[in-house]
């Protein structure tokens, strides 16, 4: 180790970031992996691993990335998968999914990552986090590989909650909006709302309320909308951000993973067939593998929970060191450009209008 | 012409076909050209054609394979695109969708195929040929390819409805299991319900109910009932057909076609990248070949409206003689399997066995 006398985690602007060390697949050896490679990586992050304490010295002690950039956490409990949420609710006070997000909560971290169990991770993030004020539902994002210059697109909800009505699409609007400019950089993102058709009218009744709600507030919103968009629309350039409810989004997102990984196999199979497709396998090398790494879902690994007072980033369970790294760099970009209070002031400001207008019709009324 | 006199279409126990020429993107010309490719492969089917009389005598006229087998049904009117279904169904009496559903109607046809608008084209079906007894809401199968060894999955309903409760979902399971028995030659197909997770205790409460009714129907249905299955079991192996409501099914649809569709022009562009991967494209050229025609949407084009009077394959509006041809031979197996009189039988099977239950629940009450 260079440094016997760790500094402050923060020191000299760094950004902290609280990680949960357990309850992915593949333990903590491989989120410890992860997080020293973002520290390898990028100089101005620093971590708050939450775990048991001495497997995590353990491990943390093996990486010299994490020398003096890494504080730990005693968790001795771990959320497993089958657990359920509300079973965590009241009981999961010793767990590291727990003192990872109160390291939010109380503000020595900006952003918390998680690889557990996601029933439990929203619950506890809803009831430790708290919801923004305005919001009723919050939703889950992901990044989806698309035809858009920027290659991906912003769709919610993805399965925090399977119901939505048009107030709460409005909101997830506003917050994919949000979420496209801060971490993906687009000024003035295209917001569609998933629909059967993009007629305007068809759908079911609360997708036409949604619709009026979104075009009314695109200005203040700061997001251009494009009205209903089809499934199709997901993967396209149409959109920067697709707006649906948390079944739909889930449905959606498993079916478009499925279908990839289904040709990712196929293609597999098909360069295994014959001699002459194994060499024609060996010198596409490259380009393959340079396909491979645009949709492979490790490198954008993290849906991120929005609509709480602070981020958190929810990794695949699956994640290895790849896929944790990604998920802890969304969440540095998340918190270095100071994304949750950006939300927090764009949702405040469209739901005091929504009062003003719902005022003004009580007035004219 | 080697037949001066056409002989009826029926002679020699061909199966007769009833084909709208119009209303698909590309025009009268590839109807034709398809159902031409079809009449050459199988010599037991022959077609009504349905059309402006001129124009499709001329195109007809080319074909050797058609001569004898191809009767024309002058219908003056062309279904567009842009067309609003209830503009149809109140002044479409002269068009060629029209009249091709009343060759099935009037029983001169078994299966009707048609390029036109899905929605005027599910609309009129409804019309002309009518709901099958006990049937709530008529559904639109697709095939998908997936991961089980005959290499496609069932899915309905795709659109026909964006509405479904309980009763309808279990319609669905049995019509889309007689689907896969007579489409797919599979026994007793594994029919898995549609949610965003697999624990019983999870989704939206129709679906609950649903759960229950399609387990106690599953022998009465000759299904097996995996439970609720996710969207990566779409293109998966753990069931054969998959149930949904028409708006989720529709979009998961165009998500996974999307995604494909993606994957394969990423995977064109990847080819192109580097002169290696140029010659390695060349190698590969029959493995990948072979991939694309797995997953190509036009070896499977149709989808099928199920619980109607009668047989209605959809091709897709942009299908060109290939695609049309696989609708065609689609059609053809449902009617040589008698699949219509089968799925009307279990309809009406599990019909009188609900009203049996519901009757023992009122005398029990």
């Amino acid at each position: 180790m260079t440094e016997a006398q760790p500094r402050s985690l923060s020191d000299g602007g760094r950004i902290v970031i609280s990680v949960d060390a357990m309850g992915g697949d593949r333990g903590p050896a491989t989120v410890v992996a992860g997080i020293s490679r973002s520290a390898k990586k990028n100089p101005d992050i620093a971590f708050i691993l939450h775990g048991p304490r001495d497997e995590l010295e353990r491990l943390v002690a093996k990486r010299r990335h994490l020398a003096g950039r890494c504080e730990i956490r005693d968790a001795a409990d771990t959320v497993r998968m089958e657990d359920k949420p509300s079973h965590i609710m009241r009981h999961g006070q010793n767990t590291s999914m727990w003192s990872a997000l109160d390291s939010v909560r109380n503000g020595e971290a900006t952003v918390c990552v998680s690889c557990g169990n996601t029933g439990a991770l929203m619950l506890l993030s809803m009831v430790r986090l708290k919801k923004l004020p305005g919001v009723n539902r919050p939703a889950i994002a992901v990044l989806w590989p698309s035809r858009n210059p920027h290659g991906f697109n912003v769709m919610l909800d993805v399965g925090a909650d399977i119901r939505a009505d048009a107030q709460d699409l409005l909101q997830y609007a506003l917050m994919g909006a949000s979420y496209a400019r801060n971490g993906l950089d687009i000024t003035t993102p295209r917001v569609g709302l998933l629909n059967v058709g993009t007629e305007e009218h068809k759908g079911r009744p609360e997708l036409k309320s949604a619709h009026e709600l979104m075009a009314a507030n695109a200005e203040k919103g700061n997001y251009q909308f494009v009205g209903f968009a089809e499934g199709g629309d997901i993967p396209g350039d149409r959109c920067d951000v697709i707006v649906t409810d948390g079944f739909t989004g889930n449905i959606a997102l498993k079916t478009g993973e499925g279908t990839a990984s289904l040709i990712g196999d196929l293609l597999k199979e098909a360069f295994k067939y014959t001699p002459l497709s194994r060499i024609a396998a060996l010198l596409a090398l490259t380009s393959l593998r340079r396909l491979a790494k645009r949709i492979d879902p490790r490198r954008v690994n993290g849906g991120v929970f929005l609509g709480l007072n602070g981020t958190v980033v929810k990794s695949h369970g699956s994640a290895d060191a790849t896929g944790v790294s990604a998920a802890v760099k969304l969440a540095f970009q998340l918190a270095q450009s100071g994304f949750s209070d950006r939300l927090a002031a764009r949702v405040a400001a469209a739901t005091s209008q929504l009062h003003e207008m719902t005022n003004d019709k009580d007035k004219s009324a």
